[in-house]
């Protein structure tokens, strides 16, 4: 059953390079002066092209994931808050209390929970929610592999149904959610890998903690890289090392998601780390996906520049579950809207420039195959 | 019948602080790390002292005023459009195909347009659009003022009565927007002596101009300054000397909202110089407003420093209309969701932080009176 992440490279094409074109070129018949909605065009022609259709359709169907699990490393004093916060916030999820449920509900998404290690039997919650789950907790990174071979093939193939759930229900955008306590010191460490950067660099304050908590997670951080750097060649090993089992299913709904050509928000520090994983796996990747905000974690900023996406929000939001996405999804929605709806010249007899400024020809999509 | 601008300053006062503490308390009780909602709180815990109540309530009825008007300085040659434009952009408007009409319609809000001085007789329209029309086109400031004093006044008193029909009928929000082939050059001008610059660091390229239009316009934008800088002390004789009836228009509203406890999400530059005039009125009205985005035109950064408003968003926009209002607007919705509908960590049974960084205390309004 051994699957290689590599196969994604050949499977992941770019998105429709002559509906980017033929987007362009629409704006420039739309009541405004060319290139006067900034980046508002840019991503409305993004979402053309990643649809396969100018002008680009609504989305109807967006739905967050959210990918929990627990991490052993949180036992080493690396986060502000107990491991169970992780199993208790499914909870929250679940009864529509947390931050991403009250984005989600104003800005017309969905959320879907799926627990992949919480430590926790989540006694009661619906059978679909813990259907995928590897284990309980993932292991310490910061002295063994977080998952076995076996599990985090299991965790990345869950992803991969996800995926394929989500899309054949009717899901026109995923966007990416975490929740897991201690989770921010395996995404350091990955970014730190994937970016070439040292434990100090990349570590940063989590949820919440002091400078005591900071060193012990630097140290955790320096410790997991350790480990896996012989595995820096393989993205499987990677997330098995590095990562967990939410890491890795996250990793896989991302790759599947490409592949089936449907767009993806990222949310903030997780979604980045393993957005670097399959990126690693397959460079196309990246050409389906938007950064929904710029965290304040140091690693984020490292993780976006690599993958030359630039955010679409940046409020200084550290909270993951995919909030960051879900303030960047109306702004799709405002993209999708005036790229689609708007007047033209012809149509609404207005006249055009006279001798100004053309817009500069700018590559439409990021060059990289 | 002269008014006094200056009375606002007195009938403007803050916004309720002691609802701004309880929203920043009350964000700490709720299930996520203090702070972790960055720029999400500090809107929402605004967004509560402005309604006068904690948690704020949604925003059911965001209305977008587009002042629309044409201006004598752009039969010199200042603006890539024919001043023709502004009519046909008013129709545009009420057909629905403008950028402002596709964003209000995909942001739940709606758009009113006025036509205070635009250089047409707009025959057909209906006749509340032409209602409080002062005259055809404003005058060319670079040459004499833009209106008589009782034309100003005629326009400022309109603001304020399109203020109280809207709030009376039920906004929650205000949006601010403008629509006027030249419009940049006055709103250049007035920032320029609001903010002590001088017209080449306030001269932008508008809907997109060539340098010798750039040159023209700089060159309008000092004879502008020039004429009206004896008015610097009285607002009214600004907006009449360096303004327009959209402007005086504009201003009135802003004023008025403010005097009426209203917040008000402001556009781009045209936005920004007439908030800059009633800020000068009323020193404390800029605490009932947001700056919807940071446009890239030069002056508008000048202007929103001065005014002390960070903008929410910054996209590269350079249309007016309303449009980067509206994209703010989401955001704004977005806060108060997580304010009003989030679980607290007593209600959800979730564990608090455990000894991490304690949220560093920070002046919720600016102190400014």
């Amino acid at each position: 059953m051994s699957i290689d992440l590599m196969t994604f490279r050949e499977a992941i094409s770019r998105p429709d390079d002559t509906v980017a074109e033929a987007a362009a070129t629409r704006q420039l018949q739309l009541t405004k002066p060319p290139g006067s909605l900034g980046r508002l065009e840019s991503l409305g022609n993004w979402l053309a092209s990643v649809q396969g259709e100018c002008p680009p359709t609504p989305l109807r169907r967006a739905r967050v994931v959210v990918f929990a699990g627990d991490h052993g490393v949180a036992r080493s004093g690396v986060s502000a808050y107990p491991p169970e916060v992780t199993a208790q916030m499914v909870r929250n999820f679940l009864a529509g209390g947390a931050a991403v449920n009250a984005l989600a509900r104003v800005n017309d998404a969905t959320v879907r929970v799926v627990d992949m290690a919480v430590d926790d039997d989540l006694a009661g919650v619906p059978a679909d929610v813990t259907r995928y789950k590897v284990r309980r907790s993932s292991g310490d990174i910061s002295v063994g592999p977080a998952l076995t071979t076996d599990e985090a093939e299991q965790a990345f193939q869950a992803g991969v149904s996800i995926a394929n759930e989500e899309i054949d229900s009717g899901a026109d955008i995923l966007l990416t959610g975490d929740m897991g306590i201690g989770n921010t010191t395996p995404a350091a460490a990955l970014i730190a890998l994937l970016t070439g950067n040292d434990a100090a660099a990349v570590t940063g304050r989590g949820t919440g903690v002091d400078d005591q908590a900071w060193m012990r997670k630097a140290a955790a951080v320096r410790d997991a890289m350790r480990l896996s750097r012989p595995h820096l060649g393989e993205p499987l090993g990677l997330l098995a090392w590095c990562g967990g089992a939410d890491f890795a299913a996250m990793t896989g709904m991302l790759l599947q998601a490409s592949a089936r050509r449907t767009p993806v928000l990222l949310d903030g520090l997780v979604s980045g780390a393993c957005a670097l994983v399959a990126h690693r796996a397959a460079f196309r990747a990246p050409l389906w996906w938007q950064a929904g905000h710029q965290s304040v974690e140091p690693a984020h900023r490292l993780a976006l520049r690599k993958l030359q996406l630039e955010p679409i929000v940046d409020y200084g939001l550290r909270l993951g579950e995919g909030t960051g996405a879900l303030v960047a999804l109306s702004v799709l929605r405002a993209a999708q809207s005036a790229l689609a709806d708007m007047a033209t010249f012809d149509s609404a007899g207005v006249s055009r420039q006279e001798g100004g400024v053309e817009p500069s020809g700018q590559a439409l999509l990021p060059d990289v195959g």
